[in-house]
C-alpha cells in the first residue's frame, strides 16, 4: 500500500467536500434560517480543510497509481466523505443520533435514497438540499468530479475510474480521462437542469424541482416530502420523473455517441434494448397483476409506470404504497431491484449487461451441456464475450451472493419477518431505498438497531462500489507497507 | 434423438417399478387391508407391464447412448415414475386428487419430503409403505438401479450415471458401471438396515423404523405420524436418526474408500471437513440464537442438532416447530437448504463442493482484482481446479438462480407472504420438504393451486437431476430426429 498517495487523495477529496457545502450554507442564508443551520455546514467544512492539509500536506514523490491504490482511494472516500458530510445533520441537532445521520448521508452519497426520517418535512431547507446534494454529487462519483477539477494525476486516474463507474465493461470515449469527466458532467448537469426546467413547467417550486433533480440524477431518491412524489398528485410530474429516471439509467457511453452523431451506435446497442425490454415486460406484467385496483387503466399504467422506472433504476421514489400490491408483483419488483439499470449510468444493482452476459452464458451452458462437442459462443453488443469477462461477471454474481446473505444475517435479528430482511438488503445493497415490509415505502429505516444500520451503510457504499473497493479494506494483505 | 434407445430404457424403468410395488402388496396382505388397496397397486403393475412393453418392445439397433439420450432418459424417467407411482394413491382413493398424488410421490422419488397430506395416520400400511419406499427408490436413482439389475448397456450407461449422480464430480471407482452400481446398492442397503436395527433397539416398531430408514437413506424424510418424529419423543431415536441423515449425506465414494481400507482418503478429504465445520458452526450458531428457549443446554443441543442434520442433509425430518426460532436461525435454515449436503450422496440442494469451490473462487477473484498481475490457482481437495470444472459450477449457479426465481414467481398468487413462496421453492427445488411461513413444519403443501402443486413437482425433479435433464425436455431443438 502507497500509504503517501493514498492520503493525497483523501485530503483532496475532503477539500472537495468542503467546498461543496458552500451551496448549503447558501441556502441556509436564503431562507434566513436560524444561525445554527450555516454554522453546522461551516464547522464541518474547517474540520474538513484541516483534515484534508494533513492528510494532503505534500504531493507523494512516487505518483503512480496502481489498482489496489485506486480501489483503496475510492472504498475510503466514501467511507470519509459519508462521516464529514453526517456532521452537518449532527451538530445542527436536526438528526440527533450519528449513526443516524451516518446512514442517511452514506445513503446521499450513494445514491440509495433509504431514510431514517419519519418526519422529512421537520428538517430545514439548507438540510433538506445538502440531503439531496448528496445525491448529485455520489450520482457519477466524487472522485470522477475530484478529476474534472484536479486533473493532475495524468492517465493512471482511469484506475479509480474504473472502480467508480459501475458496471463489468468500461469504455474510455475521449482519450484524456479529465476530459471524459469533464463531458460526463457536462451531460449530467445538462440533464439535470432539463428535469428541474420541465417539473417546474408542472407548477412544482423551484427549490422542490432542484431537490427532485438531484433525486432524479443520481438515482437516488430522497424525497423532501412527506410520501415522497405523491403529495404533489400531478400524472404531469410523475411522467416527467419517470422519463428522467429512465434516462439517467442509462449508459452515458451513448450520450456521447449522441453528441457525436452516433445514432446507429445507440439504436444497435443491446443492453439498451434488454433494459427497455424489461421495463415494458414489468409494466405489462404488473399492469395485468393489478387489474383489480386503481379503476381506469390509465390510473393503473401511471403508477406502474412510475414506480417500475423508479425501481429498476434504483431510485426509490414512490407514488403508491406497493406493499399493498399483490406478492406477485412484489416478487417483479424486487427482482428489478437485482437487475438494476444500465452499466455505466447512475443506477445501482447488477446491471443489466451483466443480466444480459449471465442470461446467454445460462442459455449456452444448456446447448453445451446437450451437445458437449460443439463450440459455443457467446454474443453480447455483436461481439464475442471474452472469456476473461464472462469469468469476472460469473465471479462478481458469487461474491454479490455471499455479501447479500451476510448482510440479511447481519439484520435478521431486529427484523419482524422474513421479507424485511430480505427486502432492506436488496434496497439498500442495490441503492434503491425504500424496499417491502417494515422498509416498505411508507415506512423508515429507524426502526432497526445501530449495529443494523451500521451494517446497512457499509452495505450501500459497498453495492455502490461494486462491492471490491469495500471488501479489500476490510483484507489485511491490503494494508502491507511496500 | 434417438427415440428408439429412449423409449426402450423407459420401458425397462416401468418394468422395474412394476416389480418394486410388489412389496406395497405384500404389506396390504400382511395387514389385511381392503382389498382395494392391493388391487390399486396391480392394477398399477398391469398398467406399468404393457406401457413398458410397448415402449421397449424390441432392443434398438443402435444401443449406442450419447449424453443427450442420457439427460433425456434421466429426466422423463422420473416424470413417468412419478405419474405410474401416484396412482395407487390415487385409485384406492387415500389422496383423491390426482395432482396431489402426482406431487407426493413426486415428492418421494425425488427424496423431497414434502407432503399434501394433513393427517397421514390415516393411510394404510400399504400406503405409507409405498409412500416412503420411493425414498429409497429415488434415493440413489432409480437408474442406477436399473443398471445394476440390468448392466447390459455397457460402459455407455456412464452417460446416465453422469445425470444422476449429484454434483459437480464424478469418479468412476470401479472400472465396470454395473459393478459400482452393485456395490454403492451393497452400501446403501447395508446403511439403511444398520439404521432400521438402531431405531428398533430404540423401541420404535419394526414397520415404522424400516419407513424412518427410507427416509433417512433417501434424505427424503417422510414421516409416518403426524408431527414427524416429535410423537416418538425420544432422545435416542432423534440421535441415531441425526447420525444416520448425516451419514447418508457424506460421498458414497468415500464408503468405496473406507471398504478399500484407505482410511487416509477419508480424512484428507476436504469437502468432508466443509460438511462437517457448516454443521458444527450452525448448531453452535443457532444454539446460541435459542439461549432463551427449551430450558437447559442439552435439550436445546438436541433439537439444534436434530434439526441442523435434517436441513442440511435436505432430509427434512422435524422434532419441534423452528418456525417459532427467532428470525436469524431461519435465515441460517434457509442458508443449509441452498447448501445441501456432499456431492455423491442422495441429498439434494447445491452440495457443498460446489459452495466450496465458489468460496473459494470469489476469495481468489478478489486477489486477482487487488492484483491483476499476480496468477492464482484455486485449489480443492489439493488439486488445481480445472477451469472447465469452475465455469461449470459458475454456471450451474446462473441456471440455479433463474430457475429459482421462475419458480417463486410462479408460485406467488398463492401464498399469503413472501417467506412462504421463498421457502417454498427452497424446500422443494432443494428437495427438503418442509419450509417456513405457510409450508412450515407445521403445514403441508394442501393450500397450494393445482397449478402450483405442479410447478413445485417439476420443480422437485429438476432440482433432483440438478436441472439440466428437464430443463432440456423443455427445449425444442432436444426433439430433433437424426
Amino acid at each position: 500500500m502507497n500509504y503517501g498517495i493514498v492520503g493525497w487523495a483523501i485530503g483532496r477529496v475532503l477539500w472537495v467536500e468542503a467546498s461543496l457545502m458552500i451551496f448549503p450554507v447558501a441556502v441556509a442564508l436564503i431562507y434566513r434560517e436560524a444561525p445554527i443551520n450555516a454554522w453546522s455546514f461551516l464547522i464541518t467544512m474547517v474540520l474538513l480543510v484541516i483534515c484534508g492539509a494533513l492528510l494532503g500536506r505534500k504531493k507523494p514523490v512516487i505518483d503512480k497509481l496502481y489498482t489496489k491504490e485506486g480501489l483503496v482511494i475510492t472504498g475510503l472516500s466514501w467511507v470519509v466523505l459519508s462521516f464529514f458530510g453526517a456532521l452537518p445533520f449532527f451538530i445542527s441537532g436536526q438528526i440527533p443520533s450519528l449513526v443516524n445521520a451516518l446512514f442517511e448521508t452514506a445513503s446521499g452519497f450513494t445514491t440509495t435514497g433509504a431514510s431514517i426520517l419519519t418526519d422529512v418535512e421537520a428538517l430545514t431547507h439548507s438540510m433538506l438540499f445538502w440531503r439531496s446534494f448528496t445525491h448529485l454529487i455520489g450520482g457519477m462519483g466524487i472522485l470522477v468530479f475530484t478529476m474534472a477539477i484536479l486533473p493532475r494525476m495524468g492517465d493512471d486516474t482511469v484506475h479509480i475510474m474504473k472502480a467508480e463507474v459501475p458496471g463489468p465493461v468500461f469504455g474510455k470515449i475521449v482519450s484524456k480521462t479529465g476530459s471524459t469527466a469533464r463531458i460526463l458532467y457536462i451531460v449530467y448537469l445538462g440533464m439535470w437542469a432539463l428535469t428541474v426546467l420541465f417539473l417546474m413547467l408542472g407548477g412544482m417550486p423551484l427549490f422542490d424541482s432542484m431537490l427532485h433533480g438531484f433525486g432524479a440524477a443520481g438515482t437516488g431518491g430522497f424525497g423532501i416530502r412527506n410520501g415522497s412524489i405523491f403529495p404533489y398528485n400531478s400524472a404531469y410530474i410523475e411522467m416527467v420523473l419517470s422519463i428522467a429516471m429512465i434516462l439517467f439509467g442509462v449508459n452515458f457511453n451513448l450520450y456521447f455517441f449522441l453528441l457525436a452523431g452516433n445514432w446507429k451506435a445507440v439504436f444497435k446497442n443491446e443492453e439498451l434494448r434488454w433494459y427497455l425490454a424489461i421495463i415494458a415486460g414489468a409494466i405489462v406484467f404488473i399492469s395485468y397483476n393489478l387489474k383489480d385496483l386503481y379503476g381506469p387503466l390509465t390510473e393503473r399504467l401511471r403508477h406502474v409506470f412510475f414506480t417500475v422506472s423508479s425501481i429498476i433504476t434504483t431510485t426509490g421514489f414512490t407514488t403508491v404504497d406497493y406493499a399493498t400490491w399483490p406478492m406477485q408483483t412484489h416478487i417483479i419488483l424486487l427482482l428489478l431491484m437485482f437487475v438494476g439499470a444500465m452499466a455505466g449510468s447512475t443506477a445501482g444493482g447488477l446491471k443489466v449487461s451483466r443480466i444480459g452476459i449471465l442470461a446467454k452464458n445460462a442459455l449456452s451452458e444448456l446447448r453445451r451441456v446437450r451437445e458437449p462437442k460443439r463450440t459455443l459462443v457467446v454474443r453480447y453488443e455483436n461481439r464475442a464475450v471474452m472469456k476473461s469477462v464472462t469469468d469476472s461477471v460469473l465471479k462478481y454474481l458469487v461474491i454479490y451472493c455471499i455479501v447479500f446473505w451476510g448482510l440479511v444475517l447481519l439484520v435478521s435479528p431486529d427484523v419482524p419477518n422474513f421479507v424485511s430482511s430480505f427486502s432492506a438488503v436488496a434496497a439498500t445493497f442495490n441503492n434503491i431505498g425504500p424496499g417491502l415490509g417494515m422498509v416498505g415505502p411508507i415506512y423508515s429505516y429507524n426502526d432497526f438497531s445501530d449495529f443494523s444500520k451500521v451494517v446497512l451503510t457499509i452495505g450501500m457504499i459497498a453495492g455502490r462500489l461494486e462491492i471490491y473497493p469495500i471488501l479489500l479494506l476490510f483484507m489485511k494483505h491490503t494494508w502491507k507497507r511496500y
